[in-house]
């Protein structure tokens, strides 16, 4: 059941005639084996998108004859590409709070072989969820965010980060806003899961809010953290129906259920490299 | 296949113990067959919320002992209540501009039986729809709502429900803001179709604000009319799933199937007295 | 966040005018609280079907006069009925395979408080989960059951539940069919997960041959298990999109999630007491 | 809004490196700008789909050109394959009974832009959609199949299909089982509309037996008809909630809903030559 070993090519650029047929070319010239193609133009900004996934052993011990092809491609059609070797295992870590919900799900998901990746540690600002964490085997680091001196705290989780060198950071309902030099560091490689269908109830308690609203389907959003809190390009959405019958508590339970979904989605998503940012909006290649 | 003759009892009144025992004792007593009961006990406003449909015909002649019987318990148990007869048909008025489809939708609906109501006149500020409308056999009014001088044209729709005194409203994709004289004479009989999932995007072209800001899912909301704008309880709400792949002109597309079905469930459950106004909340037996 | 303390009603009983006032008048008179009421009445088999919950310190020390209440309706009103005190934990069996994604849920789920029960234990035949469920501290019990002895496995089996007494017996993917015997004992007490949208694909391998029709959706399906081998009551189904782009295994992965959900519904809704066999279909208040 | 001028090339041909090379490099070398492409390698049968949509400006008048290209390649490859040309308009005819909600649902939009065709006329084996088919200036074609005496009616039907040698048939809820010369004749452009979610439910009278087994659950699917009763290749499919509340009635007209847009969404994927068919299962580029 394991997956085969494929590269993966990425790619975007400025979208003029020509470009699937050059790259095409180079990929066929190497014997490659296309097993999944996917492209799109995008008629606001003009740009072209490009994900093409590759047998390893069909270009065989021509690697680096093929990089040298889209290095010779790149000048001339001004691309932006990234060439994944999928038996380079991408290291994450993941964030979280006290709630266990997110955690628990792509703990579980990742030790079925779901989520293609080494979990390199989990951080977090309590203790609760040690225990099921290094059940997983995986290192759990406490860092705890003081309200009064939260600069101390997001010191240490940057030096971790230094330490860790992870290739994306997935906030598993951590529920701390980070300074905005870690958001930086970690753009378009660091995903948050908003538990409201965004951009209803950006901020702080949506179930709440949206039970005071009297919406009659709750939501759930993850997306690539920015400065703006809750602003940044959406990966993944999903909504579940509530009715009078429910109280805040139970919308709580509810989107639990959404929460873990939309974030797991958008994880694999994008550690399968299916997700390019454009401006503030997402292609998503499914 | 035509539904059989009831009585539709509603009522409101603070939640306390006894009142299920009491009305439903009263119904026993007149030998009433309950085909239907919902109850709800509102947390928040410490409020009871009762529908029961009882077949008329295990009523009989006994309707005013009825009627009678629950007047003796309205005041002690301070009911707002109402007792409705489906042999006496609703009469509502559909109002239009230039989008079809929920028009289209809401009358051949209507046409088939499955809204139990007399459609006495759609008003519309253009004349785009006479045909269809008139193909139904309904009376079509056009009443031109100029920018320059909105009023008068408002003055006019003011008196054409003054002369057809219809029992609800409905606003099939109106897109012109009532004034607030006319939402508060049908408060709480009044519905609008907003073809977002509120409280996201309200006001004019969420389906280019949804675009932009990048949503994996558009929705439509049906909700009752009030002074504020898109702010007025919700009846009901749906979302269709959308991608990259999809450009603004391909929401609207995608937004007619489900501002369709919204409206088409929030006007059904309305005429069969399904829906309760609770502050700015619905309670919605289905 | 602890639910408050409450009995649950339910009964049953061929449909007759005055059941709910004269039930409602003996929960009055005592002063009882109902804080939810459910009704239905099967127009098919001519049966009414009723729950009520109601605050236990509303009732307060007059319980056994509230039993002896409706033991004297009971016998009028030709009623099963049973009464159940929130405070006394239902004790549930799980039984598991090697497929650890329904189990890890509804572990989660109980140990997160979703799941107001005793896990008694977890019967699997195979080893492979032991060390998830004894990181919950519930007790893992491996019987194996040899294709050429069943009989041998299932007999322990029995054996194991005759001990354990459950209240219920969850089937959390175990994979085995269980003898008619022991299906006739939990008979409305024993809830398992398909995966699929039954009817469509009963028996073996449902997600290949979903695959083979070329399905648009897949589905899960939760439902009480009878000798009849996927024909029992249905409790709770639903669905999840796929496309030519899944291959089987894709199907798998994906009916995962639907899987879990739809048992986890199926189960709390059970616990709650709030599904009702009805002939070969339930009635599940929401 | 309407939609630009352009050309659909469609192909498939069993997979092999070098396809996607070799007709976009043609595609290119020509100028074309390609506003979509889709790909498809179908493990199961080793063959290989792909959609692309050029603008017919960007070719200017090298379209003979392009068709030459595309002869030369094809052998090489093995391709089949289509120029479709959307500035000629495919013509479609339409088959349904009594039921309204199918038929009015595709003129509707047909009438508003979303269905890029020309309804050449609809055939029913009753005249009451006549009105409304008129209505939209449509010819209404009543050829009556007498249950005695099918032959000649169906006879009927094959010389009007001969005369308007329509590109598609559309089966509303036509509700009659055509000859399997017919069905052979349209293989591939006669669409279906089942009132299930297929493989459950096959046959006649699918809501009731859903409502006899008690799913939670309806559904409908669409598919290309073949001799094999609702066998055919599925294009779309989809579901509505359902609850112990609804009478078989309920599920006809809940089920209307999803007819309506599951047949809509075929109808239209196939027009826009999204749909191939591969074995009996399609691949739906969207």
């Amino acid at each position: 059941m394991k997956a085969a070993h494929r590269y993966i090519l990425t790619l975007t650029c400025p979208d003029r005639v020509g470009i699937v047929a050059t790259v095409s070319e180079l990929i066929a010239s190497l014997n490659g084996w296309v097993t999944e193609a996917n492209y799109h133009s995008d008629q606001d900004s003009g740009l072209f998108f490009m994900r093409n996934e590759i047998k390893a052993d069909s270009i065989g011990d021509q690697i680096e004859a093929f990089k040298a092809g889209i290095r010779a491609i790149a000048t001339n059609f001004n691309l932006h590409w990234a060439l994944h070797d999928t038996a380079e295992k991408q290291r994450i870590v993941l964030f979280a709070s006290k709630a266990s919900h997110c955690l628990n799900d792509l703990l579980h998901r990742w030790h079925n072989g779901e989520l293609d990746c080494t979990v390199s540690a989990v951080i977090s600002n309590h203790e609760s969820l040690r225990r099921m964490v290094e059940f997983y085997g995986i290192p759990f680091e406490y860092i705890p965010i003081i309200p009064d001196n939260k600069a101390a705290g997001f010191h240490q989780v940057a030096e971790a980060l230094e330490q860790l060198q992870p290739d994306a950071v997935i906030l598993a309902r951590y529920m701390q806003v980070l300074p905005g030099s870690i958001c930086e560091a970690y753009n378009g490689r660091m995903i948050n899961i908003h538990h409201s269908f965004l951009p209803s109830f950006m901020g702080a308690n949506p179930y709440q809010r949206a039970f005071e609203r009297g919406v009659k389907l709750i939501g759930a959003t993850s997306h690539y953290v920015t400065e703006d809190l809750d602003e940044g390009p959406i990966i993944e959405q999903d909504v579940s129906r509530v009715s009078h019958r429910h109280q805040t508590k139970d919308l709580i339970r509810l989107g639990k259920d959404i929460e873990r979904v939309v974030l797991a989605r958008a994880v694999r998503s994008h550690l399968e490299r299916r997700v390019f940012i454009s401006g503030n909006k997402t292609i998503v290649f499914d």
